[in-house]
């Protein structure tokens, strides 16, 4: 249920408003914007007199909200959602901050992490992406560096001062992530409807979980998956659209849905990137369809850089040289200038 | 198979190499660019002897094309295509000439068609759209105004020197399109295979075709009914992303598959446009899905624009007003110039 | 609108309230089963007076038909519709007839066919299949034997009696295929929403056409493809599943649909068969796909049987020997007894 | 590799061999069947000199293996995999042993379960199915009766003599599973990835565990998800197929893909059985594709009876009531003794 408060109403009412409905056990979400406050109600709203709330004199509407994705839902925030590192310090994301998200698919050794973290903070990239604990179709291959890799992603951050943005796989480490104080926590394709890793995101940190849409996951279920972190504490939730899997196979690893963006942006409040470099699984498709995500209405851009793609350990058809990185990053700050 | 001329090679030996390709029974496709020189050649090619190709002084190099679309590939013709209308006058279609195509769903009556004609073209349209033979999945619909339909887009083509563009349905119909010199000749997405009209179309005019990908059609199939109207003698052809179906179907009607724009782009030489009004569904959503569309390489956009969408006969609700179409071609103009 | 008329009602009055509701210009779909009459109305039923067609004393009920296939529609035509050729001799199909259609892709030679239609005749099929236009995605290709292969299916069907399926591709051969007396007329995948085809076969034969779902084509859109041709004046429509586009495509060619077969049975009293050649592209599954369909209720098979598949012009590695088509058509029998 | 042994050789040789490949740091997976014996290399074979293994006398031919899924391999164990429950009694699965596991969707109460348990025994069933972790793509909704609900299918157990089936969502009840002796171990659609679960599955239990085919998962992923656990130590895997996710979702939840059973038949020696409950969500298309599933080569099938499918706390609309289940028990009887 979304209760719309009438503007210039007194923080006291409304405050007083708020325990009458925390008392009967629903689920508040204040939201304070410039000229607007909106309560969104999630629970068993039916123990709710409506016509009584609606003739209060600090409420101007309400009304029922049968998405089924509530915390977060747009209608419960009508502005955009800006996230903010744990730290309190770096770079925000959504609300107009774009987040450029760049880095290898692999972290391989430190000389190659740091040299990329290098190039890409040169260019303008504003996080350093890199994978530590990699998800494998089959058992009997390499797993990714693991700990150790984590290790050298934190001396990265330390020498560029990028935040960095890794993936988690399996929920005993999520303590070493939340101890080595990982800056975005990324959720893969596999385990978008992993509720064991979901709902202990939720409960144990505050730092932006980094959610990919699943492999063949509906915009529905994206929402829900989000809202299995948010229902279980953390609201710093960034959705990023990174493919879907469809019958046309044959020039690119999956289908960009980019249409996915603002239709996002229209049902919540969360901001909206995407990865183009698992999406199309092609350097020569990523700049186009970075830009097209852009020109969608994308809050950011997660995209592999690799000194060496040639000689990758992971995903090296995929990943753009540091020099097409810089020139892509020159266009995105072009056409950013345009659209605005 | 690809025969590469040695540049500045003299005229006479090229065409007395071509001759002699000709009288293998080989189709030989010329292209001429700037600096290169380029026979593509369709056919049994078993029959040639390539080390003696090779040998000829004025070769430089033969390469063997296994792909299945031949006169469409960009081998045998490495620069953009550029059309022209059969009239020879009007706007260009591809190699940096942009198609900015809109209009109604259905041609419904004089005063709809004329009036929306004069605001696109005052938006900066080059082309009208409008469809007065619909495609209905039930034979009990409305099945469009026909050749009265035609007749008024006629005249909105008179009163505003707009060039039309229009759907093309049954075999029986092409001499009337033909006689009444429409501009560009639609082939809608469930026509896509139907061979009987493609055949047809290569053989009885060279009005450019705009061929619009299937329901659920594969860039290959889409290049391939391309070759069908190209073997057949008319290398007029436009491809058209229009959305794929997919199982995300509850916020857009298609998926616009945008990463097809770079993939045909780098495979074919014939301009590639998108028609975001069908692949969404969604009036709100057009303006993103273009931009993103031209940020994604196309060669033009073809919109849905009505007066009145609320009340239009067909598509209302993916109709632009004519005034979210100037505000969009206002934006249009401003990402071409950054991306330039 | 669906009319329900009382039992053992005078079929004097039955008559002249069909007169009546034609009068009005209504379509009326009659149905006289064994111990229900039921009359179904097509067209714009808004004209009729509910209240006064419920009064009458031989009307059962009334119910408003909201689903958008209407002549096909099982409510219109409670029981199983049983086809017969327009010979009106031979097999019939539908209502617990089968039809076990079997024979090469293509016709390639008379003694090829003629030698295949007596193995499979002997074997237990019923219907001779062979195409003579066959559909190819490149126009550069093979495509079929056209008449001369239509005049061997001819001699074919003199020699073993066996009645004959082959694809009609173009309308300009649809003349001929009338001529020649083709028993059942087969409309490929990609012209499932061909309307000038579907148009022309409801209105200039009698022949069964065996209609294709489309290469990617919905439920809902195959019965509307039957519809165009009922609609037009053939009723005598045989609907195919042919296996649909999904993303699964490492193992076989398509996904054989066969909840598509009870969902099918129970929306329409049309005949529903089941192609598991071209479904799984591989003569290993066709077996169990084949008794599979059969225990999923289907009316009939279409299946590839080729005396050499290793050489056989198309589709060879689809085909089942006449051996193995003998073996299945064994266990065929003895899976319809069980199921009965 | 595949190592084929000569019939006859001596046991200690093959020891001998075993013992010498498995130093080499090679897993080696034993098969023996009744006149064949193979030995299956997972590793790094490249250390293996194939032409040494080749000219000992013990061995009949040696041929590497491409397939990335190993130790589900059939190659690797060319007969059907008998599955049999920790405990050593009860049913098996597999190799022409039928498992007919019955049950409602969630387990609601004593006298529900109880009361169907002993319906679906009577008619026929081997296994009782009931969830008690409910996967709900919503955190607000109820997510199942949790240990209380696996109390009440040990009591139905107890009661009947059925062992239980029912599905394992987070990882921190896999030691109540263990502990309460869960006889099957179910993992359901959404976590067929999760890799945290099918690793422990494999360390620290021999319990049979039945894996579902993802949402919208290739036939490869599911093998390669078998291997998963199969890889850490248990190799008792089911697989199931449960209807994939396409663009046709007019009639049906998703489209059962009953292709894959033969598919996976052919690739794997593991027991493969079907779920038509979840697949169509619609209890009236059942009983055809349970028929169907079986006519494909199933192993068992999955079924949801719910005594009171109006009032199901969970997708009743896909239950069958105990006396269409009985009904269909008997046609499953008649459709195996056809097939045989």
């Amino acid at each position: 249920m979304i209760v719309s408060i009438r503007p210039n109403s007194p923080k006291e009412k409304i405050n007083h408003l708020i325990k009458w409905l925390d008392d009967k056990n629903l689920i508040v979400k204040e939201f304070h914007g410039n000229d607007q406050c909106v309560l969104g109600l999630i629970g068993n709203t039916k123990c709710i007199d409506k016509d009584m709330l609606k003739s209060l004199d600090i409420v101007e509407s309400v009304s029922d909200m049968t998405d089924t994705f509530k915390a977060s839902n747009r209608k419960m925030h009508p502005d955009d959602s800006i996230l903010r590192l744990a730290s309190g310090e770096g770079p925000l994301i959504g609300g107009g901050h774009f987040a450029l998200i760049a880095g290898p698919c692999s972290v391989e050794s430190r000389e190659q992490l740091v040299g990329i973290a290098r190039d890409v903070k040169a260019a303008g990239a504003n996080f350093l992406r890199g994978g530590a604990f990699k998800p494998r179709t089959s058992p009997y291959d390499f797993q990714g560096m693991g700990s150790a890799g984590l290790e050298l992603l934190l001396e990265a951050r330390a020498e560029t001062g990028l935040p960095i943005v890794t993936e988690l796989m399996y929920l005993h480490n999520l303590d070493e992530f939340i101890e080595k104080k990982i800056d975005v926590i990324q959720i893969g394709a596999r385990n978008t409807q992993n509720y064991d890793l979901l709902k202990e995101l939720g409960k144990s940190t505050q730092a932006p979980v980094l959610l990919k849409r699943g492999l063949a996951g509906t915009i529905k279920e994206l929402l829900m998956s989000a809202e299995y972190i948010m229902a279980n504490g953390n609201e710093n939730v960034i959705l990023c659209e990174r493919g879907i899997r469809t019958y046309e196979q044959d020039y690119a690893r999956n289908t960009l849905d980019l249409s996915a963006v603002p239709i996002l942006k229209n049902l919540t409040h969360l901001p909206v990137i995407v990865d183009p470099s698992h999406a199309t699984g092609r350097a020569d498709l990523v700049p186009s369809m970075t830009l097209a995500a852009i020109a969608a209405g994308a809050d950011g851009i997660l995209v592999e850089v690799h000194n060496d793609p040639k000689n990758a350990l992971c995903d090296g058809a995929q990943s753009l040289t540091p020099e097409a990185f810089a020139e892509l990053s020159a266009k995105i700050d072009r056409l950013r200038d345009a659209l605005r």
